[in-house]
């Protein structure tokens, strides 16, 4: 796909927009990488790629499974066609294990065993450093309605069912993950991503990171530890 | 009431507690204003008697209202004799209008009303900074339990129907504040205070605050602006 043709929409932190035609959107994923709300910048070839293949094996393993998401066509390297959404400006994030911002938060223990899987969400807004938000803050803002937010969470918790399950066979522990969901025609569907940039993923056995917590806290090659997940999932 | 015949049971920032009797606490409230987690400190004459003083006024109004107290017995000038409870370490924010860091953290107007009465939880932690927490994540870390944050929920929402009526028969708005529950026999009543450090009131023409926001914002004397809410009050 010859990018040049196309009309730029969007450029985030991780990925390029583009109008693929009034419905769609072609994805690229850049080899960019950020951390710590931008402080951390760094670019990575080849990154762009795993991640775009993550996604697209898991939109399509979802999409199996009956979950609705933004995923059309797999083009090329670095980018997929998808529904042009609006996105509801909530990130949504699942967590079966304390790690992070979480633990820095509440003072617990990184690897604590959640009582069940929790979703959180968090106002995307980068200059307000996407803050936290309970669903009655979220409802009394009128950020979103109430028909929405239980949605969400629903779908969050299928969804974790299905990755979780995944994961499981492969020993490794899926720890936490961030998801965005858009609008298409009054449908809620998932969108965005869904990579090692997005997620946490712990070696079951050794508890090693295979993510981007690599990188946050510079313990290796981010793209060597990508590529060595990918292989070990088969993708 | 001799302190010094009392055993010294514990000193927060704003009261010292001391042993009454097995089951009661002696509250004494202190002159010491603090703000921002500590950077400002000042000690205002007058400042403990008027919160204790508003504090004892509240408390009955809410007793009488059909809601559990920590209040037992007026004692004098800066303290009152209150149930020794296990303070349940969730703050409990009440939001009528959005104010201070919910402002900040959601990028909202100062002053606006909330679609609903907003009750928020943070984590009574000094060191963590009190942070700001959801209900399922409090769930999640077993913090608590549903039923017990599901009634301070309803708790305080019942008190907020009760200060709500009885502040704007004042011409006086009230924005937000923070409440304290407590376990004594098994049984969750209100404890702590409910005092102009712990509430935002605006004046409902001038928007003027007549609250530790004085203090907060530097904007005059706050042992004045306490005392004249006291005797517009009548209390
Ligand atoms: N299908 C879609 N339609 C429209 N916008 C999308 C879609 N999928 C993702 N987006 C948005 O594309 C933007 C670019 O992604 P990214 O580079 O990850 O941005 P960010 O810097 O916000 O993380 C994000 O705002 C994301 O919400
Ligand atoms: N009835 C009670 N029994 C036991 N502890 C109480 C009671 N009422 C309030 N407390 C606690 O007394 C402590 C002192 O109050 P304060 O000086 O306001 O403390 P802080 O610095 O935590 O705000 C607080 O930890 C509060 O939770
Ligand atoms: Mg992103
Ligand atoms: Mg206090």
């Amino acid at each position: 796909m010859n990018l040049s043709d196309l009309k730029f929409m969007y450029e985030g932190k991780a990925k390029k927009l583009y109008e693929y035609d009034e419905d769609k959107t072609l994805i690229y994923y850049k080899d960019d990488v950020t951390a710590n709300n931008g402080e951390m910048k760094d670019n990575m070839k080849g990154k762009g790629n795993i991640n775009k293949k993550f996604s697209v094996y898991f939109f399509k393993m979802l999409e199996e499974k009956g979950i609705e998401t933004h995923f059309v066509e797999d083009v090329d390297e670095n980018s997929f066609i998808a529904e042009k959404v609006d996105i509801i400006p909530l990130e949504v994030i699942v967590r079966n294990y304390a790690a992070g911002s979480f633990c820095r938060r509440y003072g617990v223990e990184k690897g604590m065993k959640l009582e069940f899987p929790l979703v959180e969400f968090s106002l995307k807004d980068d200059t307000l450093g996407d803050p936290m938000i309970s669903k009655d803050a979220a409802l009394a803002i009128k950020l979103t309605d109430e028909k929405t937010i239980n949605y969400l969470k629903d779908q969050a918790l299928k969804i974790n069912k299905i990755l979780n399950n995944y994961f499981l066979e492969k020993n490794i522990i899926l720890v936490d993950y961030k998801l965005e969901f858009g609008i298409k025609n009054g449908k809620i569907i998932l969108a965005d991503e869904i990579s090692p940039d997005t997620c946490r993923f712990w070696d079951s056995k050794t508890k090693e990171s295979l993510d981007k917590d690599v990188y946050r806290e510079s313990k290796g090659n981010l793209v060597d530890t990508y590529s060595s997940l990918t292989r070990r999932l088969g993708l």
